[in-house]
This record gives C-alpha cells, structure tokens and sequence, in this order.
C-alpha cells in the first residue's frame, strides 16, 4: 500500500531491515492464567494532596492481597505504579505526578504496572482543574512509550460519585489481563457496580459472540466461558462445522445465522427469550474486510463492509434495546472497532468508515443504554496475530507488529479479556469507552 | 531516545536506510502568496440526498470565483472534491460517499482539496444518524492517507445553524494556506461569523505574539501583518535584538517580557489598555523544552516547562477573560498545542503534560470564551523545520520529516496560517478546536 511507512518496509532497505536491524527484542509478555493473583509483587501507592480515591484503591489492593507500600523501599522493583492525581487542581500542582514517578520508575518490575487516576475533565467546572485534569494524559501517554520490559501505563478517569465503582478497572489494570493494553484513558462512571465472584465472575450470565467461529471471536468465547458464562456462539452457515467445534470447547451452544439478513435481530431475540429465558452479554466481533483504495472501490466491496461490520450490528442492538428485549438488566454491548477506525489506513475506506461508525454507535447509544441499565463499549484492536494478519506480507506485517510500545503484537486473547472485562458485573460504571488494544501503537489521530 | 521507531532509524540500517531508500519524492507543497486565487482550478461539488450545506457552500464558491462542476467533466483534474454530507441520516446511506469520490479522486489535481461536511455527531440526538456522521471520520483519514501529490483531505463538522459561519473554514481549506493540514477535524458552531475584507482581514486589529523572535512565532507575527494586523511582538529580554528585528519586519512593536514574571499579566493588561485601547488577538507560542526520561526529570527541567508552556498561558488568558480586560469583542485565544500532547513523546513527560494541558485549556474555556464573545482555538504542530528541529539527529530528523501522509516536514508558517485562520473576523464559530499542522502524521493517540 502506498502510505510512506508501507513504501518504506517494502522497499529493498525496508526487507533487510526487517530481518538484520536491531530492533530490540520484544519483553515476552506475561498472560492470565486462571488462578493467578491479580498482582504478583509490591503495589507502591501514592496521592496528590487532596484526592479522593485513597479508600476505594485501598479496598481493592487488600482485596486482590496486594503488598502495599507507601514509600519506595531500596531496591524493590515495583509490579504496580499507582497514583491518584484526582486532587491536582491547577497546572502548577502536576509537578507532583514527576515527585512520586521520577525516582520509582525505573524500578519498575517486567510486565509492570502504572496507573494514575484523574477526574474526568468534561465534568469538570474550573477551567484550572479542567485543564490540569487533561494535562494527565500526555504524561501517561510519555510514561507508556518510556516504559521498558512489557510494562504498561494508564489513565483512569473516575467521575466524581464513582469511588465505588472504580474497582473492575483497577483490578484489570494491575492484572496480566491487560498485558496488550497500554497508554490508554479509561472513564469510570458514577454507577453503582455489581458484585462478582473473583474466579467466576460470569457465573449464570448468557453471552452471545458474533463471528465467532475463529481468530478473535473463538478466543472471547473461551475467555467468556473461562469466566462462567454460557456462551452462544454465532456465525454464517458456512462456518458451520468451525463454529460447532469452538461452541463444543466452550461448553457452550451455536447458532447459525447471517446476522445481516432482515429477520437477523428478531430471530436473535427470538432465540435467547425461548431458550436461555434472557441474554446478559453480547459481542459484536462478526467483521468482514474487501480492501481497495477509494478509486477502485466498487459498490460491492463497500456494501457488505458496511453492512456487516455496522449496520447488522445498529440492528441487532436495537432490537435488543427495545421493550421487548431478552436483554436484562446489567446487560453488555461490546463492539469491536480498530485503529483503522480512528487513524483510517490505505485501502480501507471501507472499513475504516464502518469501524469509526462502531465508536460513533457506542457514544451514541451510552445514555440510552445506561437509562435501560446496561452498559455499551467497544474495544479497537490494533496490529493482533491471527490468520488475517499472517497473510499479509512478511515485511509489512513485521512493521505492524512492531510499530507500538511493546514492540510486538497482541494475541486475539488479550482483545478478549478487555471484552471479559466490559462484560464484568463490576463494570457496571464502564460506559461509552473505547479501548484500543494495540501495545500502545504509535498509529493514531 | 528509546521508542521502537526511533530506535529503528538510529541503528545503522535505519541510518543507512533514511540516506538511500526508496522513499518517495515528495511532491512540493504550494503555499500561499499574496494575491493568489483560494482556488486555482475547477471544484467538484456534490451532496447527499438531503444536506443543508449546499447554498452557504455556493455563496462561498462563487465569492473565490472558484469554477464550480456539479457533475465530473471526462478528463478534468480537479482542484477541490468537496461533498456535503449532512444529509447522511443512516450507516446504510454512507455509500454515497464512495459514488461521489471514487469515480473522481484519482483526477484530484496536485496539491488538491477533498473536504467532507457534516454535522457534529455529539449534538445530534438520533442514534442511526449520529452513528453514520461519526462514521465520515473513518473515511476521510483514509483518503488522506491515500491521496498522492500534496493533496490534503478534512472533515468540517458544522453544527445546525452554523450554515452561515462555514466560509471561512471552507476558504482555509480549499486553499494553499492549509498546505500542510491534512486528516483534521474541524467543528464549526452556530455563532454569527464576522465580516473580514479579503486581502486583509486583520485590518485594525492589534495582536500579540509571544516568543515572537524566531522560528515559529517569527512567522506568526509576519502572517498576522501581512494580514493587516498591528503586532506586537514579545519575548523574553535576553532575545530582545532578535525581537526588535522581526518587530521592525513586520512593521509592529517589540515588548520585552518575561511571561512567567508575576505581574506579566497586569503588565500586558496595562500595555493594551495604554498603549493600543484594546486587543484583538493573543498567540500563546512561547514554549520551552528540557527533554530527560521521566526517571531521569528533575525538579528543574519539570517545573519551567509547566510554568512557560502552560501556567503563564492560563495566568495571561484569566486576566484577559476579565472585566476589566483589554480583550475586544470578537477577540481570539489562540494556544499552541502539539502532537507530543496528543500521542506522548520519549523524553517529554513535561512537554508533553504542558501542552495536553494547552488542549485540556482550550477545552475549558470554550464556552467561557463565547459567553465574552471571543473564541479559544489551538494548532498542534507536527514536524515543522525549525532551527529546534534542525539540531535533531540527522536519522531522526528525516524520519520524523517523512512519517506523515505528505512525506515532509512542514514550515512555521503552515501553523502561522492557521493561526491566522482562527484569527479571521469570519471564525467567529470556530471555536474549542484543536487543528494538528501535521501533514496528517502517523502518530497519535
């Protein structure tokens, strides 16, 4: 593709590069596996005079048995970062984030954490603390390119009202669950969040994963039903003997459907009213590609691009947010965008079109959806190993791999456990957030 | 420093690599001159069924005495692509973008326009139709990555009622003064626009530009005068003979100020309310960098970056949003942001928080502004040659230089242009933006 970055990996030098240069080589990052601690090493906390979110960060590190210091101590490295920045109310505060992070940061453990907690600046009226608040993000988003060593660094923004509710977020954060997410900002909301059970915090909730006999979609059926979930996996007929085997492994059920055909949405509802009495969680992760540049784009390469990646998707939520509804209470959309959504890409007007329009559904439909007490995200995937990016070609593929802060790429697992924790009853609080999953690409808008 | 690309182009391929790959010439950029048409060759016009743009879009034409074709004449190559969108009520009605451009974006001319118009998704209450709006983002930085030849492309938002308040952004974009803003999305609101003569629309207006002595502030006070402007020009004692050259240039004063004094605000006030009866507009360019890795930032390279880029700017900007203040009606803010704000930069953990503070700022005081009948607006600038980019490491240097959709660095005055866009008595609707002078870089959040 012609942008300057593909015209240079697949020039000549580009191709030997790719093999010979000395690119680092990437920290191997370390992932959940069931029975693990949240956190596996000291926790150092810390807080800009005058925050309020000490307690419920306490109540969450006693909760996942965290060894909490509040000084540095010599020579200890450090599993998790954590300050709470919600107190810095003007622009000559923040010199507190480089006071506590300057002399720990580089005692920070492989695969470690940093989080700061702010307030969300839309919500806030003085335009001092507004602005401070919003300064957060280009420190986080240095301190993510800095970090060495499969370590990530975050930015939480909890409402004011939503102390209660920050605990899923911190809890994935810290987590091995998040190994692929980084530089990312995260907004908690004032709702009050459900309880869960630690190990199987699905338990008894109906999941229904579009797409999902494959690559991503197979992996958030697993860690769906890892998480206690029934899962009902979905996909066209002709994945058929695909999709029984994943819906097999999963313990869970499949349902052949085109989901872009017009009795999509009430066979859909159809379906979870007459046999599973309600439906709890629902992925939107069915996508399709038909790459070409805008001239040579034909209507066929735009239409089922959009069709299937947005519109069956508007459809299906639409019905599941009406009356009628098998959705319950505390239900969960979850739709999959990407970069390409936000920063666009070459050759792909039509799906960048349809995956900026997933992030412009999901700030759309949030207050609707928190009215009917259901919550509404997305996750955008950045440069993901499945068999779609293996068959790009080697150099460019080896470019996208690297071109992000982990300098590798994210495993289908990890879009899947930031879909678990949307789809977590303690994230009653999350709405309307769009995660990137992409090891902190440098691509962006 | 040590992110993955930079430590790609400083490792002795990359350094080979940025000498003698296949990179692509880039295609010189067209900048304005005085005199110069908006618009140099025809301009294809189009709508969707339904949009509201179609009369304010004429008017504006037929002022640039643009040639105006509403349907594509075989073998034109055509100076501006421009389709209004706002009748785009549904995801399934975003193909009209594909019929509208893809027959026609291959005959863009060199260093052509395509601009998208649409409606702000966030005041629109339907959910299809704010979906399918938000969706327009995905394409047109799509179509900004793929057009060749220095054409930029960029999607205006304008909001209901706004219909009268376009024409200055549309002139901006069709013409040579955007030449390196590419990939933007700009919100126009609903506020009544001024009138401005054409070659000098800053008549009678006074300006102030600090860190006027050089590089980009120098180019600043130069398009502000060009522009008619009366500018005063300031910077710290230390750079005062530099100061009184570019003051004398641009046939304006020199003022001698630390902006970080204590009493720099009153002494502004003062020097506008004797000295001129008032003020129209306010360029915050002065800004520093002391780059260390936040393990490495001491208290010393932390605290002037904050003070300088961010708490002198917000200290100035209270005083002037005062009753008492010096500020006309119809005055303007205008900060300077950058991509290092946005996406985070190694070694910036300071620079980077000040300027997402710069944005954060403009956020803040948006509305506050309009209730004082001014508006706050900042640019974020990518690479753009200056002697501050000239000391960067020759590798690096060309890297950074190339990562964009234009292939190059930008020149101080693309961001001076536009600083002079948000300037214009006819943007009095644009206001709260933050347009990157980029060249539609890679980078981003």
């Amino acid at each position: 593709m012609a942008d300057p970055y593909s015209k240079l990996v697949s020039s000549q030098f580009g191709r030997r590069m790719a093999g010979r240069l000395g690119l680092p080589t990437p920290t191997p990052l370390r992932r959940y596996r069931p029975g693990d601690p949240v956190v596996s090493g000291p926790v150092l906390v810390g807080a800009a005079e005058g925050s309020r979110l000490g307690a419920p960060l306490a109540r969450t590190l006693e909760a996942v048995h965290a060894e909490v210091h509040e000084t540095p101590a010599e020579d200890e490295r450090y599993a998790g970062l954590v300050f709470d920045a919600t107190g810095i109310e003007s622009s000559t505060r923040l010199g507190q984030l480089r006071d506590f992070f300057s002399p720990v940061i580089r005692r920070t453990a492989r695969c470690g954490r940093l989080i700061v907690l702010g307030t969300p600046p839309e919500e806030i009226e003085d335009p001092a603390e507004r602005t401070a608040q919003r300064a957060l993000e280009g420190f986080v988003r240095t301190a993510g390119k800095e970090l060495k060593g499969g370590s990530t660094a975050q930015l939480v923004y909890v409402s004011r009202g939503g102390e209660q509710s920050v605990d899923s977020t911190v809890r994935f954060l810290l987590s091995a669950k998040s190994a692929f997410v980084s530089g990312q900002v995260i907004r908690v909301g004032a709702r009050r969040a459900g309880q869960a059970d630690g190990q199987q915090p699905l338990r008894e909730k109906v999941a229904l994963v579009t797409g999902a006999s494959r690559g991503i979609g197979a992996s958030i059926a697993e860690t769906l039903a890892r998480d206690g979930a029934h899962v009902v996996c979905l996909d066209v007929p002709a994945q058929g003997e695909d999709l029984t085997k994943v819906a097999n492994r999963v313990g869970g059920s499949a349902l052949q459907l085109d989901i872009t055909a017009q009795d999509a949405p009430q066979r859909v509802v159809e379906h979870f009213a007459e046999r599973h009495e309600g439906l709890d969680i629902v992925v939107h992760n069915a996508g399709i590609t038909r790459d070409k540049t805008i001239g040579r784009m034909s209507e066929d390469k735009w239409d089922p691009v959009l069709t299937v990646n947005l519109a069956a998707q508007e459809r299906l939520n639409a019905a599941l947010l009406a009356d009628s509804s098998p959705l319950r209470r505390g239900g969960r959309l979850i739709g999959v965008a990407s970069i390409s959504g936000i920063a666009g890409n070459v050759g792909q007007a039509n799906y960048a079109t349809s995956k900026a329009g997933v992030i412009g559904h999901v700030q759309a439909l949030a207050d609707r959806a928190a009215e009917r007490g259901v919550t509404i995200n997305a996750v955008a995937p950045g440069f993901i190993e499945t068999a779609m990016t293996a068959a790009v070609p080697l150099a460019i593929r080896e470019a996208g791999r690297r071109m992000n802060s982990l300098a590798q790429g994210g495993l289908p697992v990890d879009v899947a456990e930031t879909v678990a924790f949307y789809a977590d009853p303690g994230s009653d609080g999350v709405n309307g957030n769009v995660i990137r999953v992409c090891g902190q690409s440098m691509l962006g808008a």
